[in-house]
């Protein structure tokens, strides 16, 4: 199933896609919903990210070819993470599939991550790894935009990682996926930037989820942001930035300039 | 004004205090409200975390005393901060006044951080410091928990400071408060810890807020903590601790071991 959260007539509900249509459901995908209302033309709503998190999960180093990358745009030596270690990111940088992403004004380097977000549907606590997707409802597709000077210069990653529109996610839902099988790839205005095999990752989701349930109760709508691979490169105002990942399908927004 | 937000019956609503008494109101302080139904004795409730933030902002290093005495520990030269730059908590670890601190079994030095914390009323985005204070609603406390060894030993704060319970946040939101008035007083089992004066900031709430909304929108419900000053000490099961800000109120916490 894929479940979508849209706009329509002022008013933001939840549906599920069926070919071209979405069918309006009576509440979100993490409570009880049943359809309700007559399909509606896939092309007259407008997406919203499909979830508002409480708690924005995300991993910074977690494929080996990002971290030599980015090792060697730093000048250090590469540093494999030896357990899995999640960061945070913020609800207020998201925006939807189509939305554009706003360069700020004094921005030099604001690059593209290509990454899967694991969508938790229950409430979790002390989960093994065999019992891990039981927590899951879904997985989207999570653009981890990065303005890398400041990711250099700065303490945190409030302003690199965090400014307002940096955080593409969508563009919906996708409940039946198959993780091994997936492939991600990133393009600028239509031309392939990178291509990887999603799940080479070097700790898996199920191993995520056992970790940070160890210490912390995962809650319905949480995400999981699960890294990225490779290099990337600088996006400019005009540009079209695409991620899609095989079998969830495509995040697509557009980057604009700020208002003088 | 004193808003609570507190659960009777089975139902969470907001309130203000008057006196011993709590007038429940009609909505959040966040949007039009009106006194709504008939006062009740405040020991008659249940207190809630005054709000669930959607963004959580948290400062680090925003005192002198108490970045010396982080080097000091971890055997590394004080470094001042230069700029304000804000971190990032999870709304995951907010529990409220009177709420236990769960101690995880492999713990080995639990602290507390006795903090003053700005809850955002308006939306706001390039604000000016001179107008900082428009969008703030009130104030209220926090005690930011945090895990000494694992502050050291891991590379993002995800158990160290944001495990099950670790972000005390209460009593209430107090709307009027003289910034350069007030005093932070810890106690833990009713013998002060520290006692400083709140607003001796290496950055001020004004000076965080412009420089947050430079790049990010804050929006209502939003809280920034503002960091600590000073040594801290362990915590232990069976302990009190109490963080106390002069003309906000009192955030007490009962510590336990976390069951077997």
């Amino acid at each position: 199933m894929r479940f979508v959260r849209f706009d329509l007539d002022g008013r933001t509900s939840y549906g599920l896609i069926e070919g071209d249509r979405v069918i309006p459901i009576s509440a979100s995908p993490f409570e009880r919903w049943q359809a309700a209302g007559a399909p509606i033309a896939l092309d007259r709503v407008r997406l919203q990210v499909p979830v508002v998190p409480q708690n924005f999960y995300a991993v910074g180093s977690n494929y080996a070819a990002h971290i030599r990358e980015r090792a060697r745009k730093l000048g250090i030596a590469p540093e494999m993470p030896t357990r899995p270690e999640p960061g945070y990111r913020s609800a207020s940088a998201l925006v939807a599939h189509n939305d554009p992403i706003v360069l700020p004004r004094d921005t030099t380097s604001v690059q593209f991550e290509g990454e899967l977000v694991v969508v938790i549907g229950r409430r979790a606590k002390h989960v093994q790894e065999t019992d891990a997707f039981k927590c899951v409802l879904g997985f989207t597709i999570g653009n981890d935009i990065s303005e890398r000077t400041w990711q250099k210069a700065d303490r945190t990653f409030w302003r690199s990682k965090n400014s307002d529109t940096f955080k593409p996610m969508g563009p919906w839902i996708e409940t039946d996926v198959d993780l091994e099988s997936l492939r991600t790839t990133v393009r600028v205005n239509g031309k392939q930037q990178i291509e990887f095999h999603t799940n080479d990752m070097l700790f898996g989701v199920a191993r995520f989820i056992a970790t940070i349930t160890e210490y912390i109760t995962l809650h319905p709508g949480d995400v999981i942001w699960m890294g990225t691979e490779g290099a990337s490169c600088d996006l400019h105002a005009g540009d079209v930035v695409e991620v899609e990942i095989s079998s969830i399908g495509t995040l697509r927004n557009p980057v604009v300039a700020s208002l003088p």
